[in-house]
């Protein structure tokens, strides 16, 4: 008999029958002696419906603090209708908005963070039998507003729960069965991984891997709660992928985990820059400046005293980095700026990386015998990842994938 | 400069550009420096797509305090694109859920009662210059659950705003444009009335005139607050009508100022029943078990010691209330139990009544010159009743109208 806090997204409850078919699913985890905590988003395209209406009725800008008025009711139908759907199979149960929680958190409309959870309601009905529905992706700020967290928020608020109620574990019921070695869809021999490190996890969702939100996974490792990522359409969760703390040793053999690639990528490069201190601020102050996000960065010896710099933006903020630095060129005496947004990003990752020497240079070598070509590289403790033009984005993948074995349990 | 609550119903705000229509009609009262405080029903058609939900999801029974998590989300959309729809033109603008204001109401689910409302916060923000938008048809109980107050229950938190704010007005914009003296569709020369009593429009509404909702009349009337009926569709509002509290001079002069017919009606008799007392308990005692409403009652002397007993009943009750009659007939030693479906009301509503003799007797002869006859009369001291053939229903509100002379102004 465990606490278990589970997370069902907007597809799992996009139906009244998918709706039925999670209250069943509960009511089969409430039979096996558990205590439960359900958390829920808006039914699919119930968002959209609203971001549309509010953007509609406000040309374009709406107020955020209506907008979370707005966008909150979507889980507020989910909650009354699962609470209902368990009702009528018999299942005592008992839905909660966010303030009914209440889930605290700052003032920031669309885009709050939680600071505090009150467990004491939640606990009362979990002792008398009943399992409770919480509405995910909305709080509740100091001045009784109503937030929301922006979107994937549901993750968060169920880690938030689960770290709360320091739940055994949390579920993340999703529309895939588990995090994979890489996407199935470029590799067919992708293999599920039961067990994967907060860390790995941490990389992998940061680097294009879409199965959790990244501040969920910040989340739970923080807080240190048990997060394991399961299927909402298989019977069972289909296994799932266990998202640990501990590298036990099994894993300690295990170089890399998972390959990550990520086609939002465009570089950028500066070239024939005089090389004095505080270049790196001139140049990645500006672009910071206008608010794009700079991913991975690279400082070159050139010719003659001078440096080459290159970093990669969003490909959606290329045009606007080109701009800014053409203007800055001057000012900073660079020979050239030119750039590039036909490029991706492929990573792997692995927490055995750290005990093992060589897994960059196998990394290089496969991709060196397939002829693609290496533009930037970036490392971390437990990751390497290499910028290649975006149409060796597959090989790369499947060639690293069979590289390292990760076909093999 | 006034303090002036308006209510707008599901019609007036069912598509974003009614909903941008009446942000430029509030911002027009604002600009003639009025203070405004704005209930909204939800967008039309919402409620009935959340209650279908509900009913699918749950096997057409849905948990009550659900229900009403599920249901208040509808008016929570509406005050928040209203309040973006006002912003985006200028007005400054803040929406109240139910919880947040708070209207306070007991914890019958679905039908619960206001109790009390806090006026604090929305005085604050008037005094700010903030329109306040409240999200009507909604509260919260004593241990913070969410409550509904049934349909047409946002007229109801209209009028109980404006009792709590003291508001000098309380304005309820619908699809008409104020009360007829009978319903134009009947009879073409239906007049619309600048004023009307509030014992009027109570008899009015709870007689099948669906302008009001019969709650926020009473409300209205309890705590005498000044009610005005609108068009919303009209630039001005069409005049409307004031319900007012004083009989004045003009009014003692008009003998009736409405007609009202309702065709939800079915007669029961029951005839030959032995005449003692507690009869009228035994045959409605049955009835009212079966939780059916009885409208109009009449006891009459029938042959040798024994009395008929009539009684009508909403259409829909009539086989089920028929059935529990011929049930209980043994055991009260009626002679006959028979009924009709097929018959009408139709009622002249006047405060002028009091004053003046014969009003039903030119009721009674008006209908008698074209053939109708009358089946049951019942009165009060502002209305008379008749039950008549339903065939009959629009000539005899025709006839009843011109006899009057409710066409002339």
């Amino acid at each position: 008999m465990a606490l278990i806090v589970q997370k069902y997204g907007g597809t799992s409850v996009g139906s009244v029958e998918r709706i039925q078919n999670v209250a069943r699913r509960i009511a089969k985890f409430k039979s096996q002696g558990h205590d439960l905590v359900v958390v829920v988003s808006a039914m699919s395209g119930e968002t959209n419906r609203l971001v549309a209406l509010a953007n509609d009725v406000s040309g374009g800008n709406p107020n955020p603090r209506e907008m979370d008025v707005v966008l909150s009711t979507g889980e507020q139908v989910t909650i009354g209708l699962l609470a209902m759907a368990l009702d009528a199979i018999g299942v005592p149960a008992k839905s909660y908005t966010g303030w009914q929680v209440a889930v605290k958190t700052d003032s920031a409309h669309t885009k709050a963070r939680i600071e505090t959870i009150d467990d004491a309601a939640m606990r009362a009905d979990l002792k008398d039998g009943k399992v409770v529905i919480v509405a995910g992706f909305q709080g509740i700020d100091g001045v009784g507003d109503i937030t929301t967290l922006g979107r994937g928020g549901s993750d968060t608020s169920a880690v938030a729960l689960a770290a709360a109620l320091k739940a055994d574990e949390c579920q993340i019921y999703t529309d895939v069965d588990g995090v994979y070695t890489t996407d199935p869809r470029i590799v067919p021999e992708a293999r599920r991984l039961d067990k994967i490190t907060f860390e790995e996890m941490l990389e992998l969702a940061s680097l294009g891997s879409k199965v959790l939100q990244i501040r969920s996974v910040e989340f739970a490792g923080k807080y240190r709660v048990r997060l394991r990522v399961l299927s909402s359409l298989e019977e069972d969760g289909g296994g799932g992928t266990l998202i640990t703390f501990e590298e036990d040793e099994q894993m300690e053999r295990v170089q890399v985990s998972g390959i990550a690639c990520d086609k939002n990528q465009a570089r950028i490069n500066v070239r024939g820059v005089p090389d004095k201190p505080g270049i790196a601020f001139q140049i990645l102050g500006a672009v910071a400046d206008a608010n794009i996000e700079v991913d991975m960065i690279i400082q070159n010896v050139g010719a003659e005293g001078t440096t080459d710099f290159s970093f990669t933006v969003p490909r959606g903020d290329y045009n606007n980095a080109l701009k800014i630095l053409n203007e800055v060129k001057e000012k900073i005496g660079a020979a050239e700026v030119s750039g590039d947004d036909t490029v991706a990003k492929v990573s792997i990752v692995g927490a055995g990386m750290r005990s093992h020497v060589g897994t960059a240079s196998t990394m290089f070598r496969a991709l060196a015998e397939e002829g693609i070509n290496i533009q930037m590289i970036s490392t971390s403790e437990i990751k390497v990842s290499v910028l290649i033009a975006e149409k060796y984005t597959e090989l790369a993948t499947r060639v690293l994938h069979a590289a390292f074995g990760l076909e093999k349990a």
